[in-house]
């Protein structure tokens, strides 16, 4: 299961990007950035919002809010190709716009609770 | 062209809700929520970010974010039968989204600006 996340240097060159993403690269996507929602409303204790919308053409924005804050955006490029060259880097990656989106609730914690 | 944004109540309720929606169905609501976030650009003179998310169901999520701010959060439902009974209907809908929209922005100055 967590192997899937993985994807090599020569696995993702190999990847088309014309055309729809794989339906099982997006769920991995989907699951990534839904444990990161998690993990933000564990460490924040507020509801948290996911907003994921993703083109054809694999370019797209995953967006976490609560009430009128924005806690995290991000730009998705290449959903095509989604994943980790290694299990660390994905945990890195996770922990990091967990840590982003908690210094944004700090930043404005009136309208996260607005 | 504007037409097809007014369905009847008999319109409606001839449109099946299981399934995907309907193509054209999809490209007058993204239309019309692209027109409100226009608005919202013009009346406000701030750059905003539309992100819509719609299942297969016909639910999801049209967000209006600009920096920070949350600046207008829809759920949609039904997106099966998005359309309005009257063209004035349509137009008062989206006037009074910008207004809302125009509200928070107003509300939290310098979020919309962080």
């Amino acid at each position: 299961m967590l192997a899937n996340f993985t994807v090599t240097e020569e696995q993702r060159r190999a990847i088309p990007v014309i055309g729809d993403p794989e339906p099982d690269v997006l769920l991995r996507l989907d699951l990534f950035y839904a444990a990161v929602g998690v993990a933000i409303e564990e460490r924040s204790g507020l509801l948290i919002s996911r907003t994921l919308e993703i083109s054809d053409e694999g370019i797209g924005r995953v967006l976490f809010t609560t009430r009128r804050l924005v806690v995290l955006s991000k730009t998705l490029r290449d959903a095509h190709r989604f994943g980790f060259n290694t299990l660390g880097k994905c945990a890195k990656t996770g922990t990091k716009l967990v840590k982003d989106a908690i210094k944004s609730i700090e930043a404005y914690p009136d309208v996260a609770r607005a």
